[in-house]
């Protein structure tokens, strides 16, 4: 089942009306990632580009280096004039200019003459190698040199790292330190680049108070806006965490409403399963919009994906309806949140890094649907990922409610949907989460 | 030589007098880590604690989960009740209540009744097991059940994640996303963190323009203090670019005076050579605080780690004074004060991630020094670590002015001090940098 964007509500009541069958994990990723491209690109100035990726090629306004300059510290000189000049055979020239970095002198040398010149300087007419002043006297009325320069020595020619017009980043290039400095360089003050998401995450469910707050029998610590926030903001993206809301179909319909023309997902937890007071179900299910068909995975099966409804020219907020587990929601979030995050911020790599591990204790998993168990990855012997192993990050199993064991994980392994029993020994891929 | 703080300004000049011989990359990097603790801690709210390191355990505030609770939208029901319910001889019982998530009530079971409950519900005294909805005709005035419960089944006890002063998180943790949920589920809205390093970056040198403004002959686009501003923001540090500031003794120690007392770290480059007008050797040499011993590394030779004089109780902020060409500058942050960041951060995994590559093409590297070279790291196969490949990112070699060539570097390769030639097929370790 194809889930588009953009069309009429009647079409898309049809187009979400529940699955007959469940779908793959692969399936529900594919039907994701089809409805999310990178963010409308915009600009920004450099200091505020890290980490974004390029939505132009970025070209170098001058030449770089835009002059010959000097690579070191010395004197610049003509070559031909120090041919002979050795230890035994020093050679002592008049100073007529002293060349500091930043300078815009050009005294041209005549034969005989040499500059005082520092690094980055520009090199004067005339000149055709530098000296280093080790290889001096260091001297600034006149200077003796005691060794014949190289053909060009530490000069830096112009455009020798790029022509004007050249192109030193490509467009889709995640902007890491060294590229932020090679847009700098080629004289650039901003760039377009996919913005980063902005990303409203909301816990839902009656029994939840802010944590610290004191609690009541029935009531629980919200810790799951905590965590998917922190994971928004892990993924790229700019968390807004709007915390606990109530079952209560009026008071999330109003903060939804509220929350659509400013912020580009949202990313709920909770109530998308079958009870009486599965608010989530409640309040998007009659959109059209969202669609609830259970996915072959554990944890995870009952979650809705889909837009909120347009409201003018732009589409809906992306809508992530997460289970409330916690275990569930982060696995969710792992498996299909945080790629459709990096779609959005235009990354060319969604998925985690994943390495083989060796299973240290096996555990069950059901038949028909993929596994995510949270594990505890390490290294058995020598650093070398030859020897990684893996083990259950809580004793428990995978069951959803084992935060503190979720807390010392370090990757979630993916068990196939036909394994029903992973074993001491064998070999499964588990993806990093850190 | 050992390098520590606190001393007065006579010792640390002698202390610091020029090194006899060059120092190793090790030996230096010892100096560096031996003047750097974790900064002080200070507590923040959950929200702001996300990738910090905690400076205290964390321990549960009640019982995780605080009491029994529904695993399951169903019916708390008493077991002894229901052994004989089974498709074929369906049980039908009076629902009594109707326990929504978040409610206080707890209506005391009588034999052969059952409370409709919803997940993480709290169980009623009386019930002990849940019948989940699917084993139900979902029934609100009576209910008629097709299944007998398990024992306990789908009860999450009371404690079951944790006990009330349970130790959840220990001190020393990076607060991933599931550590933060970790600590609100305990109940926890603040932690005790090492805070982020505030780090001002400082390009020295009178030809450097903002990239963007228009050059004349002798001038250039500062790209360092951008690329450096990036790398501290990468490694978890909070950059305040200051940009370029001109060769002038004055100039440079009136900026570095007033932010003394407002950051914890300064990073310089350039003005770190033998030239005329090194202002930053100028202005720190005659502290006494801040040594320039060379390194024995390529690039990076040239370069001063120490501190700003103290003003009061507290240790002047730390400087690192790196070489002014941008890979110079680069590669020494990675090796020296990236560490450095992570340290005042408290990680305890101060490097980053090394992999073994196999060279694809050769080059130089210079007798007794350790030489970092930025390369282009690729899998050349199937994507495990077995088929790393690297080579230069720039075909110039590590000259260090080509920045666009760094640009694309993922890696720096580290070739050992008595290593002259890397040929191609040789297995070398390589930093990964992205």
């Amino acid at each position: 089942m194809e889930h588009t964007h953009g069309h009429s509500h009647t079409e898309r009541a049809d187009a979400c009306a529940p699955a007959a069958t469940a779908r793959s994990v692969s399936e529900q990723l594919a039907i994701v990632l089809g409805s999310v491209d990178p963010l409308p690109p915009v600009r920004v100035e450099l200091d505020e580009a890290s980490g974004l990726v390029l939505a132009e090629d970025v070209l170098t306004v001058t030449d770089t280096p835009p002059f010959d300059n000097s690579a070191m510290d010395g004197y610049a000189v003509i070559r031909a004039d120090l041919l002979e000049a050795s230890a035994h055979n020093p050679i002592t020239l008049p100073v007529v200019a002293d060349l500091a970095a930043g300078t815009d002198q050009n005294p041209a040398l005549a034969p005989g003459q040499v500059a005082r010149i520092m690094t980055g300087a520009p090199i004067p007419d005339g000149a055709d190698a530098v000296v280093p002043i080790e290889d001096t006297d260091q001297g600034t009325e006149q200077v003796t040199i005691v060794r014949a320069p190289e053909p060009a020595a530490h000069v830096r020619r112009a455009g020798e790292d790029a022509h004007a017009g050249d192109r030193v980043l490509r467009s889709g290039s995640v902007l890491w330190p060294t590229r932020v400095a090679a847009a700098a360089s080629a004289g650039t003050s901003s760039v377009l680049v996919h913005p980063a998401p902005r990303v409203a995450v909301i816990s839902t469910g009656s029994e939840l108070v802010a944590p610290g707050s004191p609690t009541r029998r029935g009531q629980i610590p919200d810790s799951n806006s905590f965590l998917l926030s922190a994971a928004v903001a892990e993924a790229g993206g700019i968390p807004a965490r709007i915390g606990a809301v109530p079952d209560d179909d009026d008071v999330l319909r109003a903060v939804l409403t509220e929350l659509a023309g400013r912020v580009d997902v949202i990313v709920l937890s909770g109530g998308v399963s079958v009870g009486a007071y599965d608010v989530v179900k409640a309040v998007l299910k009659p959109l059209g919009t969202v669609d609830f068909g259970p996915v072959k995975m554990q944890p995870g099966k009952p979650q809705g994906f889909g837009r909120w409804p347009s409201t003018g020219n732009a589409p809906g907020p992306l809508i992530f309806a997460l289970p409330g587990n916690p275990v569930s929601a982060y696995v969710s979030f792992e498996v299909f949140v945080r790629p459709a995050l990096r779609r959005l911020l235009g990354h060319e790599t969604l998925q985690r890094r994943t390495v083989t591990a060796t299973v240290v204790d096996g555990w069950r998993s059901p038949p028909g649907r993929a596994q995510f168990m949270p594990v505890i990855v390490t290294h058995r012997t020598d650093g070398t990922e030859d020897g990684i192993e893996a083990r259950p990050a809580s004793r428990g199993g995978s069951g959803s409610h084992l935060v503190a064991g979720l807390a010392q994980s370090n990757g979630l392994a993916i068990i196939a949907e036909d394994t029903t029993q992973v074993r001491g020994g064998d070999l499964i891929t588990v993806m990093l989460t850190s």
